[in-house]
C-alpha cells in the first residue's frame, strides 16, 4: 500500500513536468516557477482516496491479475486527473466559501502573493487535465469518452455548487428551504459523481467497457456517496474531533446538513420554533440548544437506522449485479466507508 | 447582415432552452431562472464578432455556395460556443479585477444577489460549451477534433491570463518587467488565439479540414490577434473617447500597454525616469506627463508605421496560402480590423 502510494506518487511528478513543458505555451522562468509551485501547494496534500482508487478499480476488473507497468501509470495518471480535478474544486470553493484553512495550511487565496490569481489558477487546474488526457490517451479508442466523462461530471459539480450556492447564500436564511429532497440533490451533484461514480467509471473505460451498459452501477455509487456525505453531516456534530480531525461548524454555518433536514421532518411545533430561532447562529449558546434538541430527537438513533439501512440497500443492489469483478470493486468501496469513524 | 444576426439570436435561444433542460441535472424551477438569468445577463450582449464570424468564415470554405439550414445551425451553435467561452472569461475576469462594468451595465458579480456566486456562474458557462457540442456534433468525424481544440485554446487563454496577472499584479509595479516580447506573449496567449484563430479553426473543422494541416493559417491569425490588440492600446490613449465608446486608463491602470513597451525602447534615460515616476498614478497630472512623452516620442507615427507593415506582412503571408477560400476568409477578417478608429 505505501508502495502503491510512492508509485502514484511518481506519477505526479511525471505528469507535472510534462505540464511545465507543454508545447502549447511559449513558457517563461516566471510562469514556469508559479505553475510549479501552484501545483505542488494544492494537487498532492490531500488523502489521495479518490485518484487511488483508480488503480485498484481496475485491478478487481481485471480479477487481480497483475497490471502491466503501462496500466499503473495509466490508471495514475487517470486517477491523478481526478485530484486535479479535486483541486480544481477546492480552490474555486475556498474563494467562494471565504475559507481560511484547507488541509491544514491556509488557503491558496489566503497567500498575500496569491489573492484572486487563484481563480485563474484554478482555471488552470481545469484546464491540465484534458492536458494529461491527450497527452496519454490521444490514441485509445475510449478517448472521446473520457473527454465526455469529464465533461458531464465536471458539469454535474458545478450545477450541484450552483444548488448549494443560490439555497445557502441568496436572500436571507430561511430553514423552510431545507428538505430531504433538496439536501439528497446536493449532495448527489456537488459530490457523488465525481468522488464515487467518476473512479469507478475511468476504470470501467480502460477495461474497454461502454458506460451506457453501467447506468446501474452509476446508480449504486451515487447513492453509496449520499450516504458518504450523511456520514460527513452526522460525524460534524456526533463525531469526535479528535478522530475527524476538526472541530464541526455546520451548525453555526447554516448548513443544509442531514441532521438539521432531519429534525425538521420529525420536529414537533415547539421544536421547530427553536431550531429556527437558534440554527446559524455563532453564539455557542444557540448551537448547544441546536444540539440538545438533536439529542431529544435522537438524531443518533435515526442515524444508526439510516446507516444499517443504507448498508442492507447497498448490499443487496451490488449482489444484483451480473459481474462479480464489478461487485469486487463496488464492495470494495462500501468497505472503505461503512461504519467509519473519520 | 441583420438577418444574419437574428438567426444567430434564434439559434441562442434554442440552445438556453436545450441546456435548461439538460438531461445530466435534476432542475429546480430555482435553479432553471438562476441560469436563465444568468445567460441572458452574460451570453448575448456583446457584439459577437467572433460568433458571427465563423458562419462567415464556413461561407467562404464553401466558396459562397448557399448554406443548408443545418449547416447555418451548427455553424451558429460553434459560434455561440465562441461567445459562452468569451462570457466564461469575462465574468471570472472581472472578479480578478475588481471591475465595475462591462458591456454598459455592472459586472455580474457586483450585483447583490449574486456576489462570489459568479464564480460557480463562470464555471457553469465553461460547462455549457461542452453540453452543446455533445447535443449538435456527437456523431461528426471531427467531434473529437472540437473538444480538443476549444480544451487548447482555453488552456491558452488561461495560461496568457496567468502571465498578464502575475506580471501585473504580483508584487510592486516594476515597469522594467515590460518588454516587447512579453507584451507579445501576453496578447498572443490572453486574445489572439480564441479571439482570431479559434472563429476559423471552427469553420475548418467543419468543413472537414484537418488543423493539422492549417499551422500557417494559424501563425496569421495570431500575427492578426497581436496587431488587433496593438490597436487596442493605440486607441485607448490615442482614440476618440466618443468614437471608441469610452475614456481609456491604460496608463493610470499600469498595463503592459503597447505604448509604453514602445516608449521604454525608445526612449533616452531621462524619458525612462520619467516613465517610471509617473506610469501606473492615480493622479491626472502624472497621466498628462506620461502622455506628453507619449507625443514627443511621436508613437503616433511609431504605430502608424508598425501598422502599414503589419499589413503588408499579413498581406503577403495570406496571398502565399495555396487556398482562394482560405484567403478570403483571412482577407475579409483583415478587412474588418485594419485602420480600424473603433
Amino acid at each position: 500500500m505505501a508502495d502503491l502510494k510512492s508509485t502514484f506518487l511518481n506519477v505526479y511528478s511525471v505528469l507535472k513536468k510534462e505540464l511545465l513543458e507543454d508545447p502549447a505555451f511559449e513558457w517563461s522562468p516566471d510562469s514556469r516557477d508559479w505553475v510549479d509551485r501552484m501545483l505542488d501547494y494544492n494537487v498532492p496534500g490531500g488523502k489521495l482516496n479518490r485518484g487511488l482508487s483508480v488503480i485498484d478499480n481496475y485491478k478487481y476488473l481485471k480479477e487481480g491479475k497483475e497490471l502491466t507497468e503501462d496500466e499503473i501509470f495509466l490508471t495514475s495518471a487517470l486517477g491523478w486527473c481526478i485530484e486535479w480535478l479535486q483541486a480544481y474544486f477546492l480552490v474555486l470553493d475556498d474563494i467562494m466559501d471565504s475559507s481560511h484553512t484547507r488541509r491544514g495550511q491556509p488557503c491558496w487565496f489566503r497567500l498575500p502573493k496569491v489573492g484572486l490569481i487563484a481563480a485563474n489558477d484554478g482555471i488552470l487546474l481545469r484546464n491540465h487535465i484534458p492536458r494529461i488526457l491527450k497527452n496519454h490517451f490521444r490514441d485509445k479508442a475510449y478517448y472521446v469518452d473520457l473527454l465526455d466523462l469529464f465533461n458531464e461530471v465536471e458539469f454535474q459539480t458545478a450545477s450541484g455548487q450552483m444548488i448549494d450556492l443560490i439555497t445557502t447564500l441568496e436572500g436571507e436564511k430561511d430553514l423552510s428551504k431545507y428538505t430531504l429532497s433538496l439536501h439528497r440533490r446536493i449532495v448527489q451533484y456537488k459530490t457523488a459523481y465525481y468522488s464515487f461514480y467518476l473512479p469507478v467509471a475511468c476504470a470501467l473505460l480502460m477495461a474497454g467497457e461502454n458506460l451506457d451498459n453501467h447506468v446501474d452501477v452509476k446508480n449504486i455509487l451515487v447513492e453509496m456517496g449520499t450516504y458518504f456525505q450523511v456520514q460527513d453531516d452526522y460525524l460534524d456534530c456526533f463525531g469526535a474531533p479528535e478522530t475527524i480531525g476538526k472541530i464541526g461548524t455546520d451548525v453555526e454555518d447554516f448548513k443544509c446538513s442531514w441532521l438539521v433536514v432531519k429534525a425538521l421532518e420529525i420536529c414537533n411545533e415547539e421544536q421547530k420554533k427553536l431550531l429556527h430561532e437558534n440554527y446559524g447562529k455563532a453564539d455557542p449558546a444557540n448551537v448547544a440548544k441546536v444540539k440538545a434538541l438533536y439529542h431529544e430527537l435522537n438524531l443518533q438513533g435515526v442515524f444508526a437506522d439510516y446507516e444499517s439501512k443504507s448498508y442492507e440497500k447497498l448490499i443487496a443492489s451490488i449482489e444484483a449485479h451480473p459481474s462479480k469483478a464489478v461487485q469486487a470493486v463496488l464492495k470494495s468501496f462500501l468497505a472503505k466507508i461503512y461504519k467509519r469513524q473519520k
